[in-house]
């Protein structure tokens, strides 16, 4: 089989030239470029390195959630689906509320398409992911969209809030977008308003 | 808390705080260049977004896998963390032989160093599933294992194997690399073949 033949062909949806052609996909999402710098401020960071960065959070912050019996496993596996329609949709400023409704609507065109790639029984499982992060119904899509909020914040912080002041953020800005962090990790709610106070003190947002 | 403040003390070992240093840590691993390109060639890949990609193609493939009652959370956690500790040691050419043994006390020396910001239950999760991957014994490490491998090979294909050439890579290197996957995801084998046997009849590969 050549590199070619991997090009989706309607009739393969059940063999692995579906899971192969997803794979392919999913590595443009390593050129999807997020609105977070790195720590050493060399870059802004891609989608597929920060669903790497925040899925690792997870499992090192899941025994600090006061919401007991959650499932690790799924919440990691949210956090590795959870941007993948990006690649499609684009990334968006998460301030720029106007966009939102646009954004959702990219997004759910998005999904269809690249969790069809897959065949029936993977494509299901990767949409649920996708659609249940998105919907924050569940304790464990809340701990994933904490954990989403907390390491862009920790770049940010470390980066002397470079990217928010370019965009001329507020600091209620940034405490209301940290707000799921208050819930599913309360133990670091104090450090986080701690965090957010210092960097407007500091000049990196607007008081 | 500033972000100052997440530097490493002694004493903060079981709170909070090293579990953030932690996170901030590993986001270094998004500066270490790996040798595969992207599927568009624009720029090669680092390791964490490769450790994306990979812990995303567990997930897809884990049921073509003929070995069943396998722990797929220990598969994904394992490829989330099995380059952490380039962070020190760096990414080394695959097809090296030579620099292994030097590259291997490298990363034993790293993961001390890294792991060990966390506080102690969490340091020892981690350096579990690091080992586990590294030692290869378990079929969970061998199928994670094949995952890595195949990622790279598929990027290089669709690269049209630039780096193979520019590295002079002879097909039976590649053929020994993907063992790996012969057993742990034999469906795919004889396609993997069929790709490096056509990457060589296309000039990617010398004979």
């Amino acid at each position: 089989m050549s590199g070619d033949k991997f090009r989706m062909k309607s009739g393969d949806k059940n063999a692995l030239v579906g899971r192969i052609n997803f794979i392919l996909e999913a590595d443009k999402l390593k050129t999807i470029i997020r609105n977070t710098l790195l720590t050493d401020g060399s870059r802004f960071e891609n989608a597929a390195e920060h669903s790497w960065h925040v899925a690792l959070a997870a499992l090192v912050l899941f025994d600090s959630a006061p919401v007991k019996g959650m499932d690790l496993p799924r919440i990691v596996n949210m956090l590795l689906v959870h941007d993948l329609v990006e690649i499609d949709a684009g990334d968006m400023l998460c301030y720029d509320s106007v966009q939102i409704p646009v954004q959702k609507a990219k997004e759910r065109l998005a999904a269809e398409r690249i969790f069809n790639l897959l065949p029936d029984s993977q494509a299901d499982m990767l949409r649920q992911l996708w659609q249940e992060f998105d919907a924050l119904e569940t304790p464990e899509a809340r701990f994933a969209n904490a954990v989403d909020r907390l390491q862009p914040l920790l770049q940010a912080i470390r980066t002397e809030g470079k990217t928010w002041r370019q965009h001329r953020i507020r600091k209620d800005q940034v405490i209301e977008r940290m707000q799921p962090i208050r819930t599913a990790l309360p133990d670091l709610w104090g450090d986080v308003l701690e965090m957010i106070a210092d960097a407007a003190d500091k000049g990196y947002l607007i008081k």
